[in-house]
């Protein structure tokens, strides 16, 4: 920490848009949330994108040699490559030197580095990634596995619901948060082979509201949180992504047309507005729960806006020391 | 048939609004499509939503004694209700006394009847729901499996790849339908097991293209025809749904409100016309393929004039033989 203030290792060189995306919505982070940022990559590269080429008050610049890209292979390269922006940035947090990673690259490569150098929370079998969906007119949900764990085994998606939690009670206060078991039916029974072993153990955990569907995100009154493996949660999100461009663009392409041109001035920005509960860059990315330290993972074409999203979120579970509180409590029910 | 009409078995008691709008659209397909029907269910109560109580021409009544409730078990309660309704029409179809099942009920009860009663294409291992997935300013996709089979083997998913593409080329007229393996990232070797195991399979297929995500649905340019199993392809659907819902309400709620009072009579109109484009009641339903003979599965709110869109569908796979393309096809790569 510097000045007692919140210290988030940024990769810099993580994303479609690094690093100059990252880098201004680094220093945007700064000034708006009193943060101090660590930007690991190449320093050269940092350098070109600060203004006047020195890095302000409350930032570093952390040069490392090697940068995991997009297609390489996760595990292995995290192995290959110990002086790459993200594993540096990984090995950061585990040293204390920052209190959380934030990364827009690989996410493969982001969930291998925060696994392999900082560990799994004791009692953990596997990690999940935490995603906030969206609900008009109430706190979000949070669906886990969004993507970490693709082959899971029941116990592993009960450890799920108890980080999910965590996750709700923390990030939106939510007393006695719900549990659903995501399947393709709400009655007792319905689901594949995975599902049916999974609703038998959950039954005896607190908040478990049995099956849920598709259907009940994204609605006041569904589940706060939304259990599922990280295949299908991966599908499931970014399914939810492809309707919501599909119809805001339908929707743009009509107030935008020929024939309304004289109202589109009023009726489009509000709806521009409202429509950003849905956009992710608002969200603030996604956080990967089972490992020994923050990591936020943001998604691949982020802007400097997402970016201070997700420094936002990544301060927001340190404060409310979410890694502390899933060792405390998931080895039993929570 | 009856005049050369393409006749419909149509469930009369299946869905939340039967037997008043699946008799209504039933009567509806009959005036604007040209077919005929046979409304399986209790006359006593057929009759009374029939204008004068006797069915006009081409409509002819089935008296069944039972009904498989939406709640009911599908397989148990198919064996032990021969005379409900849902299984008399699937016998119908059986016995070339209807040329199509149309049904809003149970979806596992139209399943189940199709199968135990008309019996499998000879070939294919189990049945997958296809369903249109809207894509603007294009033909739909088709998306296969949506729910009929949960628990799925690699070479199950190479069938429906095939069947698949029969329909995209069936009712679209696409000469070459393109395939997608939906998974949690474009590249090789991701997915879960049962994904990899898949793709290695599906490479030796015509018109493969590899795994594609959730972004690449309703979106021109991806796949004609997208795989998945029955559990993930299921939480596809109500997902784009729930999404749909949500961004909808969102939208109608920001035009109709007291600022925008003055225009909402121009702006609301053409959007609530252009979202039709995503409306299950216009998209028809859904087919069960891989039985012997087109079972139409509408979805249980179904109102008439989801059903008189179903019957449309119905009548256009008679029409195109669509089952005894699967027949000569599904065997081999086609």
């Amino acid at each position: 920490m510097t000045d007692g203030r919140i210290t988030l290792a940024v990769d810099a060189m993580g994303g479609d848009r690094a690093p100059g995306e990252i880098v201004a919505g680094a220093l945007g982070a700064v000034d708006e949330l009193g943060v101090a940022v660590r930007l690991f990559g190449r320093a050269s590269e940092i350098r070109a994108c600060l203004p006047g080429g020195e890095p302000p008050e409350h930032v570093e610049m952390v040069d490392c040699a090697d940068v995991i890209a997009m297609g390489d292979e996760p595990a292995a390269s995290v192995r290959r490559l110990p002086d790459s922006s993200i594993v540096r940035a990984a090995d950061a947090v585990r040293d204390g030197e920052a209190d959380a990673l934030v990364g827009a690259g690989n996410t493969g490569a982001a969930m291998a580095a925060s696994l392999l150098r900082m560990g799994r929370v004791r009692g953990i079998a596997r990690p999940a990634i935490a995603v906030a969906i969206p609900v008009p007119g109430s706190h979000p949900q949070v669906l886990l596995d969004a993507g970490a764990t693709v082959d899971v085994e029941p116990e592993w998606l009960v450890q799920f619901a108890r980080m999910g939690r965590i996750y709700a009670r923390t990030r939106w206060g939510v007393a006695e948060p719900t549990v659903g078991l995501l399947s393709n039916g709400e009655e007792e029974g319905k689901g594949d082979e995975l599902r049916k072993r999974t609703g038998a153990l959950l039954r005896a955990e607190p908040g478990f509201v049995g099956n849920v569907e598709g259907t009940d995100l994204m609605v006041p009154g569904g589940p706060d949180v939304v259990v599922t493996d990280g295949f299908s949660g991966n599908l499931v999100l970014k399914t939810l992504e492809a309707a919501l461009r599909s119809f805001s663009g339908l929707v743009l392409s009509i107030l935008t047309s020929e024939s309304l041109a004289d109202v589109s001035d009023r009726v489009v920005p509000p709806l521009v507005e409202a429509a950003a509960t849905f956009d992710p860059d608002v969200t603030g990315g996604a956080m990967l729960m089972g490992v020994r330290g923050v990591t936020i993972i943001s998604h691949g074409s982020s802007s400097a806006r997402a970016i201070v999203n997700a420094c936002g979120l990544a301060a927001e579970c340190v404060r409310a020391d979410v890694v502390g509180q899933l060792a405390g409590t998931v080895g039993r029910a929570g």
